[in-house]
């Protein structure tokens, strides 16, 4: 599968609104540091999917039949927030939206689907085949209900798993079982005095991925200060995780 | 005054979505053409303020000093798109906002304001002085609680109403007696068979302008129909009426 990162970021992604650090600063002269929140975009032969949509402007970045269906972790703001505009798409085939069954949705998105069919709501260890990938939904820890998915094409196996602290057993357990070639994790913070309840630590992901054991574990949902513990911290990831970036592209 | 309108569209924006029209087509080449949603920027000589904040990019247009508070009319998600991401700005003087009293707001808005302050409710005709501007709040015609505005700054008074269809009795005689020198108007559609329930069509806004009669009116909240009817019918503005575009900038 291909699978491109379209927004790494958190929900304030980078830069800042008004933040005068660093990272910020270089990132409104340096595009590539740029991050918008999160939103991938997986391919197989026959298959386009998104993963989440919380870049603003995905009704430029993608045709109707470049998506085939879309794959939602949850409904906060920044992992919906692409939908909007988008909704109001004219003569469009509707688009499936795969997700958790949570009927208050975003603002009025479930009221006013427009384009999209959000009646493809999904339940924990169903698994399900879309077309050429098989789809199994992991439950996360989130303020929301969340999922993290479990996607399987010929030997190929990503775990996307975001927004999460940590991640409950049962889904540690079929992680474990299920084996990722590739997982990409909620890292939001710089290590933390306290367990964040929503998000990771770079501490608690990389423990979550020792205790898994992907090939390669790429980080997202990034903010600011994430970045720039890294510029100053000299830390060296261990090997086999990296920062996801903006437009960063790659096989999995 | 100084007024830039930044977003001029509906809530579908300009090019829509998967729309292939002759107006699309072109907003895809020409930026020029392009809509985005809701929203505008007011200066006085000590005051700068924003009307409505649908543009998804407002952090990136405007520093923190650049703006003294934001006018919204209503919670509807095209009004209020760009503050989503600007909320988490970091070691920010907070922004006053003043608004409907919605308390539902916009999704998690008013839950999570960061670094917002949306305490400052108004008043159907309760006019406030905000330092050098007195606004009066006036009901409009929508299905949100919706409030249009009548700004008055030395001897220019600019009255700014979308979203509406039509105006209820009373706004149009306060209008009739405070004499806007300029209006901003709620214009979404092309000759419609019967009046749409919460925006204008091109009669319907001609109709007020006549009935209030200020000097100009320009025409905003555009959708790709009215922007394909105008490029096709021929039909010309009376004098004093003009279509917005996002970009336009002028004394009012
Ligand atoms: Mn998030
Ligand atoms: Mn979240
Ligand atoms: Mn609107
Ligand atoms: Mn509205
Ligand atoms: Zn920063
Ligand atoms: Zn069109």
């Amino acid at each position: 599968m291909q699978l491109t990162f379209i927004g790494t970021g958190d929900c304030a992604g980078v830069p800042v609104y008004n933040c005068t650090c660093p990272i910020c600063a270089e990132s409104r002269t340096n595009p590539q540091k740029r991050r918008s929140s999160c939103c991938a975009y997986l391919t197989t032969e026959t298959t386009r999917l998104l993963i989440d949509a919380g870049a603003p402007d995905l009704g430029d970045r993608f045709s109707r039949n470049a998506i085939d269906l879309i794959l939602l972790s949850h409904y906060h703001i920044d992992h919906v927030y692409g939908l909007f505009p988008m909704r109001w798409g004219s003569s469009c085939k509707p688009i499936p939206v795969y997700g958790p069954d949570y009927p208050k949705g975003c603002a009025d998105l479930l009221q006013h689907p427009g384009i999209f069919d959000f009646s493809h709501t999904l339940q924990p260890f169903i698994s399900q085949q879309l077309t050429d990938i098989e789809i199994t939904p992991l439950p996360l820890n989130h303020s929301k209900p969340s999922l993290g998915y479990a996607l399987k094409y010929g030997n190929s196996r990503l775990a996307w798993l975001s927004d999460t602290s940590g991640l409950p057993g049962d889904t540690i357990n079929f992680l474990k079982k299920w084996l990722p070639s590739t997982m990409v994790l909620d890292c939001t913070f710089p290590p933390l005095e306290h367990p964040h309840p929503n998000h990771n630590d770079i501490d608690s992901a990389i423990a979550l991925h020792h205790a898994i054991g992907p090939e390669s574990t790429y980080l997202t949902h990034i903010s600011h200060d994430l970045d720039f513990w890294f510029s100053t911290s000299g830390f060296l990831l261990p090997q086999g995780l990296h920062l996801a970036s903006d437009g960063l592209n790659m096989r999995v």
